[in-house]
């Protein structure tokens, strides 16, 4: 009796957008329990060739201190109001809610919104990438930290939702987003491998096919995105944005920060 | 592309007792990489119904002082020349050994034995339980330890086994094995229903059918027998063992001093 929560929907569906019903919401559950006490916190990624990674979960609870330098970097450049996109357990909303700005988090997982209310974020909201518009009011800053320029999917949706951050973004306003030099020696062969796949199947390289599994549950599969500098500059041109700088790391993670062109 | 490693194989077919190939060993490439530090060693375990589970592989590689309790006092009753059934990277192997006495670990990993022969294991040898029989000589100690009473698989099995150890072993040879008492409260609600399903398939409740995941390696699907204390004497009736005494722990975790009837 297979939990239904786990079958593996059709690879072709775009599922990335959808809600996450309680029975998929295995990221959620993981932050839950782990702010609960109740799990150590160890995230599971499967990615579609089978590839499994597993990482500290707990990093999406994480104190300013305990972030990576590049995010300690990158948090100085909020200012204003601010749209936090993929939340999570909202530790960069929370550190710049302390500081005073105006912050709102978004999130497609109903217990990862849970617990940023639980944990003092006055304005959490359940809602996906793609509903992010002008009924949010407009922003300063909006935030996608924690590889979180991967939630724009592909090259297409990605081109069509920065876009549309135009209309709901001050002049002067700026996005912040992490992401993957994915081309970084050394490349791991497995994901070379995959690199390979995608380009087969047209997709971007690094578009990988995802999702997270947690005791019982399985979100949906994703498309979530890692790009290389030179592809993030490609996606940009024509979109009203440009590469203002970029954080980077002694590993493959590197932060931009994306202004008005 | 798939790996070839991870298709999932027939459910039906019992794979447990098949050496494992090079694509398959995600148990010894964990272990290998832990042990030459490339891994943070977290074991990811996939149970046939989708749960899945993360736990500190690096617990194969621990030293005597971080044993449980209950491996600690059970170590204790090993004696004479000792057989290891699944000695994963010879933890208690090598204990053992180390204290003088005469043993043979015995893994279906050949990772594993690799670590375990880089340890200093001097006698460790690739070989399924299945296959354990008079040409390794006679013991004066089974251990199975670390959940491996698991590795007799189902009933049947277990009982075959079981007798033919009985050809192994000398007269005042003992088997230490550690099991779960998979009915201690609270009983989690998700390992409940797979109970429930066993008893429906005609399976003992804690036959688990599982595998081993870890980056792209799965190990195959196999049979892991997790049995309260008392399925373990109804399975021990008549076999010419029994039951000597039951070392508990506060979790439901316990191991079996078993000498012959």
């Amino acid at each position: 009796m297979p939990s239904p929560s786990i079958s593996i929907l059709s690879l072709g569906s775009q599922v990335g957008s959808l809600m996450r019903g309680k029975n998929q919401d295995a990221h959620g559950r993981l932050i839950y329990d782990y702010f609960r006490g109740r799990s150590l916190g160890v995230e599971i990624v499967e990615r579609d060739d089978g590839f499994i990674n597993s990482g500290a979960g707990g990093a999406y609870l994480s104190k300013y201190q305990d972030w990576p330098a590049r995010e300690r970097s990158a948090i100085r450049f909020a200012k204003g109001r601010v749209l936090d996109i993929g939340c999570g357990a909202g530790r960069h909303s929370l550190f710049l809610q302390e500081k005073g700005l105006d912050v709102t988090g978004v999130d497609v997982s109903p217990l990862a919104i849970r617990v940023c209310r639980a944990r003092g974020l006055k304005d959490a909201r359940l809602m996906s990438i793609d509903d992010v518009g002008p009924s949010l009011g407009r922003f300063d800053t909006i935030l996608m930290l924690g590889n979180n320029f991967g939630l724009f999917s592909n090259r297409i949706k990605a081109r069509v939702l920065l876009r549309r951050f135009l209309k709901i973004m001050n002049p002067k306003g700026r996005i912040i987003a992490e992401s993957l030099e994915i081309y970084k020696r050394p490349v791991d062969p497995s994901h070379r491998r995959y690199h390979l796949r995608n380009i087969r199947l047209g997709r971007m390289p690094g578009q990988v096919r995802i999702r997270i599994r947690y005791r019982n549950l399985a979100t949906p599969w994703f498309d979530y995105l890692l790009a290389s500098k030179k592809e993030m500059k490609e996606i940009l041109r024509g979109t009203g944005w440009r590469v203002k700088r970029f954080l980077s790391s002694k590993g493959p993670s590197y932060i931009t920060i994306i202004e008005r062109d």
